[in-house]
């Protein structure tokens, strides 16, 4: 009845090569239907809360969900579903659009660290640093504003910024933090009829944005781009999922099911009250009376 | 009259060794004395100011400072004698004690990211990153209350710590801002020196601190680790300089040199108006009249 979900079979192994063009955009299962999809994400939600308390109680590990993906994949609505009916005082989503005057001060790391989840935390980049490596090597002519010291964009360039990523994921993953990377896979042709969705009705104009058709011409540039991406920075211990986005329901659910898992192989457990503590409550407890 | 000084004679070489106990702690041009030393350093510092109205107005690049160094080695009187003179907006003191307890919510590298300079300013850092790879080393117990994964503090573990300083630097030096670190070498003997004369003189009670006192047990601890983190992190863009420190005077006009000549290979240039500008300039002195 609830569909079966190996994970792994969406996880980027280190090293390998992704090519998006033969990677499936709609699981099998998705013809479960909508009702039960919606009752099998309700039960990961539910599984996803109870971590998250004990990661909270816990207060010595944190999560960094990275959501990438084009235009029109599924990112926001997914971040709500799924965390939705989570404790949202353990969560911090930050949106990263095109950086502001006051962030291109500093190097381009630099915002993504100032919103680093703290511990006991989830952390969710709506858009993340993958936007470095990604869109502006689709639209390199986009450094030009970013006062970067002048010098070649080439392979080495891109290269370096791919061992930065990789360098600081690894640096958060030693000293805490969990990092879970999500790729929301939509076909074009799904695109399509999402944007063209979104043009039709007055109710999703607002989420409408004219350079939306601008990366839709450049499609092949950002897969390839991804691709590069996939290969330089899935590691053991911070990796990326494809996910097939097609179907908005199946996608939730397989993300919920990653992070089900993830937060079970943490195992984050309630801290030990001191000996001090206990005493204090056993004092408290008497003073109430029988 | 002037002291000549050759500032490679100083720095550390990528990958050298470094034996502190053969490096000499007072340079032959100390014997100038105080007042001709006073005299190299004001004329330095002008040089300082003038290249940092330059790197303010250009606003481009950046310049971290890191000083680092035993108790009583003269960092804080340092920063205050070499900037004295410069324009104070252009700079960021921080200085790195004990983390709080809000700081070791984050991994350890976090509290030095909110701090680093913008483009056109210069940071300074009193105490830095490095006392997470010196002082723990000494004392792994500390690492205790960090909240940290459990795994084993080997070599391996200060290895990695060293390797995310060398790429946190490396980032920083290849967005644009400029790294030079300060090591200020003083003797044991002269160090004794200092730290009786803190105790004896009832104005300088404040500067005495009783881990002052422990610290100098460890003093062949530190050393070796000063010299593992100079040979792993003294690289061609974010050298280490060793300074002889236990001539105050000649120590500050070493380190103000070494700043001088950085800033003046930088070459930081007042930007060009651009034609818009240049026009509204031309209009605005018409209008002021003849």
């Amino acid at each position: 009845m609830t569909p079966v979900i190996h994970t792994t079979d969406y996880r980027v192994e280190p090293g390998a090569t992704v090519d998006l063009t033969s990677v499936s955009t709609l699981p099998a299962f998705a013809d479960l239907g909508k009702h039960k999809l919606r009752k099998a994400l309700r039960e990961r939600v539910r599984r996803f809360s109870t971590w998250q308390e004990l990661l909270y109680a816990e207060d010595r590990r944190a999560v960094l969900l990275v959501f990438q993906g084009m235009d029109a994949s599924g990112k926001d609505s997914a971040i709500k579903r799924v965390t939705s009916g989570v404790n949202p005082q353990g969560f911090r989503v930050t949106n990263f659009n095109r950086p502001s005057s006051q962030e291109i001060e500093f190097s381009w790391l630099h915002r993504h660290w100032l919103t680093l989840p703290e511990r006991g935390r989830i952390g969710i980049f709506n858009r993340s640093h993958y936007e470095e490596v990604v869109t502006l090597r689709v639209h390199p002519e986009y450094l030009r504003a970013r006062k970067l010291p002048p010098r070649p964009v080439d392979e080495a360039f891109w290269d370096e910024r791919l061992a930065d990523i990789v360098a600081f994921e690894d640096h958060l993953v030693r000293n805490g933090t969990s990092v879970l990377k999500f790729f929301l896979n939509v076909s074009p042709e799904e695109q399509k009829r999402r944007l063209t969705d979104r043009l039709r009705n007055p109710k999703k104009h607002w989420k409408f944005d004219p350079s939306d058709l601008e990366a839709r011409q450049h499609w092949d540039g950002y897969r390839r781009a991804y691709e590069a991406a996939f290969q330089a920075t899935s590691t053991a211990t911070a990796p990326w999922h494809v996910i097939p986005a097609d179907s908005k329901p199946a996608a939730r659910v397989i993300i919920a099911t990653i992070i089900v898992e993830a937060l079970a192989a943490m195992d984050p457990a309630f801290p030990d009250a001191d000996d001090a503590l206990v005493k204090d409550i056993q004092t408290l407890r008497r003073s109430l009376g029988p």
